[in-house]
C-alpha cells in the first residue's frame, strides 16, 4: 500500500453508505439510484491555496469550506444536497492535516446526510475541487432570473463577518467573525422549503451587491432599493469598524455563503414561520423595482472602496 | 465583464442543450432530468501540470485527456456518460490556451454526446478537475471485485503506445505513439453493452499489471496467467524498442485508457462481433486463476523496470 492509499483511506468510510449508494469509494466509478420522480442538481466548486484559502488556515476549516460553498451554490436553486465527490490535490503526504481536512469536510457533510461517493487525490499544488448532487421536486427549481418587481428582497443570515474578519489581525481574532469566515453554515434545511414561495435565488460568494446584481441582471435588468438600516450586521463588525464600514463591507465583502432571495410580499408571514421553526434568522432588506439599477437607501456607503469579490462567476 | 466571464464564456454553449438538461451552465448549479430506470455513474479525476501533463503538451490535448481519463471510468462501470462539469484552475488568463483547450475537450464531448453542464473557473496552478455522470441499466454495473476463475482476460486497445511516447524523443515524434499519449480514446461505445458479457473490468491508467492486480484482490485474491505473446503491442514501439521493452511498457507503463474486462470463455464469439460491429480490436492476453498471483508466460520481462504507474489509487 502506497502513501496515497493510506491518505485514500481516511475518506472511505464504507459503514455510512445508504441504500441508495450502490457502489460507493473503491471502484471505478460510484453508483447512485436516484430518487423517483426527482430532478437531479449539480454544482461544482474549486478553492486554491493562496485564492480562496491561506496555508495558515485550519485544515479542518479548509474542509469545511470546500463542501460548505458546493451546499450554498445547491441551496440556491432550491434543492437539497444528497452526494459529493473530492478532488484533493497535495503539495505533500501530511498525514495530519488530511486528517483535519476529513474531519472539517464530514462534520459539515454529515450533518447534512450528503454522502462521499469517490473522488481523486493527486500530487500538485494545494487545491480541493468538489463536485455536489442534490434533488429537488419538478417546479420547486429556483433561478436567478425569477424576481419580479414588487417582490421583497430577503437575507438567511447576518453578512459581512467573514469580510471583516478578514479586515485586520484583531479583527480576525474575534471569535464570531472568525467562525463565519472559517466556517460558514450555509442554509440547507432551506433548500427543501425555498421553492415553494421564492422567485429566484442566488448564494452569496461574491457579496451581496455583485450576486444581486447577477439576480437583476437575469431577471430581466430589474433594480432594486435597498434599505441600509435593514441589511443585518454582525455586532462584532460595527463595534470594531463602525455602521458605515460594517455596511460596506457587507454589500461587497463576499465570502458569507448566505443567500440572498426574492419573494412576494404576501409570503412575508409564512417566511417568518420558516425560519423560526429552522431557527434561522430572515432579513427582508428591501425590494425588487421595474428598473433602475441597485439602490442603498439611507447609509454612508462608499461603493468604490467595496472590493470586488472573487472573479469566478461561471458557476455551476 | 471581467476577464474570468470572457474565459466562461468560451464553454458556454446554450445551443447544444439536450432536452433533459433544465438548467445549464449560468446558474448557481445545473438541473438535470435522470433518465427513467436507470441508475447515475458518477466519476471525478483531476489532471494536474507538472505531474498528469507538461506546460509543452498543446492545450487541445489538455481538454482531451481531462475529458477522457473520465470517460475510461465511466465506460469501465459498464455505463455510457450523459453529461461533464468542468473545474479550470489558471495561472493567467491566456485565451488562446483556452480556446484550444475547449477544442479538445467539445471534440471528444461532442463525439460522444456528453454535455458540458457546468463547472468553475479560478486563478492558480494549472489543474483540470472533470466530473463525468453517466446511466447504466441497473443490474449491468460492472465492478472490479467480479472476476471468476476461468474467465479470459480482454483488452479492448493496443497498450504501451503512450509510455512508449514518453520514452525518448524520437518516440514521441512517432505520429502514433504520441496520438496514443495526447488523444488515447475510451472505448465509450462498448459502455452499452459490456455489462452484459463482462464479469468485471478496469480503465488502464496505472498499467496493465497494477490495474489487472486491482482486479484480482478485489475479486478474492485470484491469480491470472498473461500470456506475453498476445500482449497487443503497437508496432512503433516494437520497432523503436524491441519487443521485449515495449512488452515492459506495456505491462507497466500506464497511461492507456483503453479497458482490461474479463468474461466468461463461452461469450468469446459474441465479444469478436461487438468488436467487429463497434470497429474496435478486443484482445484475449490470458486467464483468470483461482490464486497464484499474475504471471506472465514467454517473454523477457524485468518486472523490477516497470515504472510504478501514477499514484492516485481512490478513483471514482
Amino acid at each position: 500500500m502506497d502513501e496515497f492509499e493510506l491518505i485514500d483511506r481516511i475518506f472511505h468510510r464504507p459503514e455510512d453508505r445508504p441504500p441508495w449508494v450502490e457502489v460507493g469509494i473503491g471502484d471505478d466509478g460510484a453508483v447512485l439510484q436516484p430518487p423517483l420522480g426527482k430532478q437531479t442538481v449539480v454544482v461544482m466548486d474549486t478553492l486554491v491555496n493562496g485564492t480562496h484559502f491561506l496555508n495558515s488556515q485550519p485544515a479542518d476549516s479548509v474542509g469545511h469550506r470546500a463542501l460548505a460553498v458546493n451546499l450554498s451554490d445547491v441551496v440556491a436553486m432550491g434543492a437539497s444536497p444528497r452526494w459529493a465527490t473530492l478532488s484533493l490535490t497535495l503539495p505533500e503526504l501530511d498525514r495530519d492535516w488530511v486528517n483535519a481536512f476529513a474531519t472539517g469536510f464530514f462534520q459539515l457533510a454529515d450533518e447534512h446526510h450528503v454522502s462521499l461517493i469517490g473522488g481523486d487525490t493527486t500530487a500538485g499544488p494545494l487545491t480541493v475541487s468538489v463536485t455536489v448532487g442534490g434533488e429537488v421536486e419538478p417546479g420547486r427549481v429556483l433561478r436567478r432570473g425569477g424576481a419580479r418587481p414588487g417582490d421583497l428582497i430577503f437575507l438567511t443570515g447576518r453578512i459581512g463577518g467573514a469580510a471583516t474578519a478578514l479586515s485586520s489581525t484583531q479583527a480576525y481574532s474575534n471569535p464570531v467573525l472568525q467562525k463565519a469566515l472559517l466556517y460558514p453554515q450555509p442554509p440547507v434545511a432551506l433548500g427543501q422549503v425555498l421553492g415553494s414561495f421564492a422567485h429566484s435565488a442566488i448564494d452569496l460568494s461574491d457579496g451581496l451587491l455583485a450576486d444581486l446584481g447577477h439576480v437583476l441582471k437575469a431577471s430581466g435588468n430589474r433594480g432594486a432599493q435597498i434599505e441600509a438600516d435593514q441589511v443585518p450586521l454582525f455586532e462584532a463588525s460595527v463595534a470594531l469598524l463602525g455602521a458605515s464600514r460594517a455596511l460596506e463591507l457587507a454589500l461587497g465583502g463576499g465570502d458569507d455563503y448566505e443567500l440572498c432571495f426574492t419573494a412576494p410580499e404576501d409570503r412575508c408571514r409564512e417566511i417568518d414561520a420558516i425560519g423560526s421553526q429552522l431557527e434561522r434568522e430572515i432579513f427582508c432588506i428591501g425590494r425588487v423595482t421595474e428598473k433602475g439599477g441597485c439602490r442603498v437607501n439611507g447609509g454612508q456607503v462608499n461603493l468604490k472602496e467595496l472590493s470586488p469579490g472573487y472573479q469566478h462567476t461561471w458557476q455551476v
